[in-house]
């Protein structure tokens, strides 16, 4: 069957798999202290072209956000994210669990404004019982968002602007970062990201490993101890090299952007294609993730042939479903997908 | 340079890693939903003969005792454990962090004594002010512990037995289990582990894989919404595959058992060497790891030569030193090793 | 200077202190297991008409939220409230402190729409992916809101129809309740509320004790070995008799009902003199606190011999101020108000 | 009948009901901002010689060792504390509950030796693997011990100076510390104590207080925003002035001193009376706590016409038991328990 219900339906790039299979024999040690680690942090440090980068590997998403958000906040604090990242909905109280409120700002199409984290910012100091209140000590938003959206440079450093004026830490979420980097209207760059923010991660699960994301501290600010909070969260791995080595092999050769790349151009084919055809978009997506409005009747014939993730409910008629293409999707598939659809009509 | 230092040094057995490549293109859910998840955990009960367990693929050690441990406790209770008991000691309070308490009980070369946690608990219960106080809500102990000694199946029942009379589950940690298993002074197999403990892990990461722990609940007793709880911990993966592909190829053909007793034998050969030439034990292991007193000179001589883990300083001129074997051990490391202590008289 | 600034203001009612000082002699066992308490729970289980209701005395608002909330809840759930409600906002992050979300719903003038809880909690069972979200627990509503207003008895039986329906636990937090019970526009009696709901609070600390808060679980629903759970939070006061005298005087001679019609009586006496000098309200409030529009100018003008509390910013020009009556406000204190007020013209 | 269970049997201080009586009327602000808490504040800076001293009141004592040892500690530490420490047995995990550790070190009659603290501190930072264990964040020990004993000065700087070299922070828990500063025994005053540790508290609840004890920070080391981490843990008590009132009292013309002077002389009393009568103590305290080793038929006769407290069994024919004085102690009730002893034989 045909499956574009997310992007980590596969193993992981072939590359990977044979360097995992060539090193296999080394002897390293343990907990990130390796050296195919050391050498991906070198080359991540210089793709950002951020020597002083701190760089640490976590094995997924949910456990990334919250050992980063939990290290960074002081015990009074809580994190600003909008109604619909990822923290405040999808990862089963994960923060909360570390003890920290996700306090919210409104998302349009899964992005914050500048102007209402400044508005929830200001009225938190302005307020004079705010004694009483969880601090706001750092903001978070994901980038591609969970709608596959993208942020501009210039809103991202409209909302850093307002993150340095209040002395908190601006911390990315890049599960899907390359789908992000790729797409036509990026007019981003890890360097550019690495300048503006104060930490990110760059999603490996998502973009053709196994598992591993890539946090980088970009100001010398990882918070001192960081290794034990890790494994106080149980989120440290004793194999390290199985993150080193595939975040070497995914910086080497541009394979990230290249395979990201891919998944792109995929993605791009699929849009066209539904567009073709006089499909409603919910919203419109450059990245890898697409949101399309199906009716009721074109879901039942859809279903069995391929599948994709139901979305929010559009009315009593209509549902947004979501495609996903990924550095694995091949054109075939997109092209089978086509011809499914045109069996519809 | 020789290595003797941990029991993950390497990546994983070759077969796993041919049944990544194989498997790699399959499109599969994520979530530890796919078929070889699936697959694994027939294997696993069938091995375990028992038709019921509940089996749940967790990444790492320390991440899979703070879920198993939190899931089970109620908010007042706290986990038993040795003084010397992972959890307590070498796990940077990751236990605590879920806000619950290790309670500890004696610890004799790493062990458990029934008596000692009868007293405990009778002590507990006959406190008239035991309101005020942790509840001891599960007993925790590792097989083989962290010494590398074993439980007997008798002294495992008895300590059962005190769990049963006071109605809290014990959990055994099997990091190491394949090598517990394996060692000639065993009368334990899965299937009377299953039978004696309400829920217990057998270890990948230690044992052949890149990472991983299979937990088994026994008695129809994992934790509603488990799943849940996995996730709020930061330690569900997205691409669950890698841990079902893992121990599926573990428990086929009995490659776990085979790889493990390969250990064992490795181990047995190095004891026996280091034995004739006559140094000194600091106890009596059957299993993978070896503890080995050194004196300040010899460690001297050695360490440039061959890694070792520093254990305890036994008095100021001498020092306990662990040399661990594993799956990946080769005969002919053991060889050049002795070879290398004939050149230190 | 007059005072309006909120409900805690002064000491406790004249009786309580009495009360205090003729017992102060009598030894009694610590922790709650007093003869007062005895005595005082046995009062409010039967203005209660709750003969089962299980009762025990915290010290304050917040501090009883956390206890009863975290309690309350499995580890893999929330509570819901409006967004406005106290442990949302106004309590430093409490609950998330325990590890639970708050998980919102709209709030209209301080309350809950029952459609809106329904569709939450459908929502929920209804999502495919809900395993990956905080589960909807409990539901956590203040009576009086924290805007003054008032549940009426067919809007709590409604949101308690959902409730059983989902089969979660309803929560009240009373630490107004008094001035609910009394207000004109109440349809609602103590015995209502015990068997509406699952557990509510009788705020002691707002209507006439020095601190306290009377938890009522009505439900035989107690949360097992809740006082362990209420010492684990910190929670357990050694001298229980200082809740047990004063909540055994307050249920006396039905003086909670009668100081609280007091301040509901000075309340409208408030209102009334503001409505007859042409002030607006922010809304319209039945209980104790009177939400009024002051300009800029009138704040300059007040500000020096009245204090009273800020709230939200209507506009530029204009402030919601709070002004609060109590047990111990004096009819001579709102008439001295209103001279001041028309001073101001 | 006569009971000497515990020091906190009745209500308050005859002095502390006065005053809150005279001030009752007055209107204050909330949250301890009022001016009964200034007031004491600096009294008790003064008995400190320590003008610096920031202090902050709390209800009890649980809650202050969990709100200042939480507060102090980074996430990644954990504190020292005997075996036999409160925090350590009788708090129902509330220090783990807020994800701290309680590190052990072994009890001397409740005491603790500065060669063990100065022991598991090298050993901590000479281990390789420390990283992956709970760093050692500050020291707790409690004057007097949970049983009776005091530390000496020089015991005490000797404790503090270990701290020192280790920077980490040394707390005295004084739930009974005016019981300690009037032992014949004691060579220690506030100011000492302020001098010597980081921060200490002052116990009210049972020494003459209703409730509440003072914690004193010592070196201008209050924990930023340390009010919102005190509301986050449910402490904060609306009506602070009833905590400023009582620690007012207690400080002014030495009440505080003066009526722990009088628990000590009763308990000297207590002690020489059943010295006279040759019942044999388990320990030799020099405060308000006194452990006598009592027969089983002993306790027959004794335990329906006075109560005390069972502590541990000595063997299968004897028994530990407390007898406590306290502030409220009368020396007829020494009297009438002497006389019931003197039925005994």
């Amino acid at each position: 069957m045909l499956s574009f219900a997310c992007d980590y339906l596969e193993g992981a790039h072939v590359e990977i798999l044979k360097r995992l299979a060539e090193t296999n024999d080394i002897k390293e040690p343990g907990y990130g202290e390796d050296s195919f680690c050391e050498s991906a942090k070198a080359k991540i440090r210089q793709v950002c072209q951020c020597p002083e980068a701190e760089i640490y590997f976590l094995v997924g998403g949910t456990q990334t956000n919250a050992v980063v958000i939990d290290s960074l906040l002081q015990k009074y604090e809580g994190v600003v994210a909008t109604e619909t990242g990822h923290v405040n909905v999808h990862e089963a109280g994960a923060i909360e669990y570390t003890g920290h409120k996700v306090v919210t700002v409104p998302s349009y199409q899964g992005k914050m404004k500048a102007t209402d984290l400044e508005a929830l910012l200001k009225g938190f100091w302005d307020d004079a019982s705010h004694d009483h209140m969880v601090f706001p000590g750092m903001v978070y938003l994901s980038h591609p968002t969970e709608y596959g959206t993208l942020y501009s440079r210039k809103e991202l450093e409209e909302i850093a602007l307002i993150c340095r004026e209040y002395q908190i830490p601006l911390y990315i979420d890049g599960a899907r970062l390359g789908y992000g980097l790729m797409s036509r209207e990026s007019d981003l760059t890890l360097s550019v990201i690495a300048e503006i923010c104060d930490v990110f991660y760059i999603g490996g699960t998502k973009v053709g490993a196994l598992c591993g994301e890539a946090v980088v501290f970009t100001k010398k600010n990882m918070p001192k101890h960081f290794m034990t909070m890790v494994k106080q969260h149980g989120a440290m791995l004793a194999k390290g090299r199985l993150l080193g080595i595939q975040f070497d092999t995914l910086f080497t050769d541009d394979l990230y952007f290249e395979i990201s790349r891919h998944a792109i151009a995929m993605a791009e084919k699929l849009k066209e294609g539904f567009k073709e055809r006089g499909y409603s978009f919910y919203l419109d997506s450059p990245t890898n993730q697409q949101f399309i409005i199906l009716s009721k009747p074109e879901i039942e014939k859809l279903k069995d042939k391929v599948s994709f993730d139901y979305w929010d409910k559009l009315d009593e008629e209509h549902q947004v479903v979501r495609f996903a293409t990924s550095w694995a999707t091949k054109a075939e598939d997109i092209e089978a997908l086509m011809e499914l659809l045109d069996t519809l009509t």
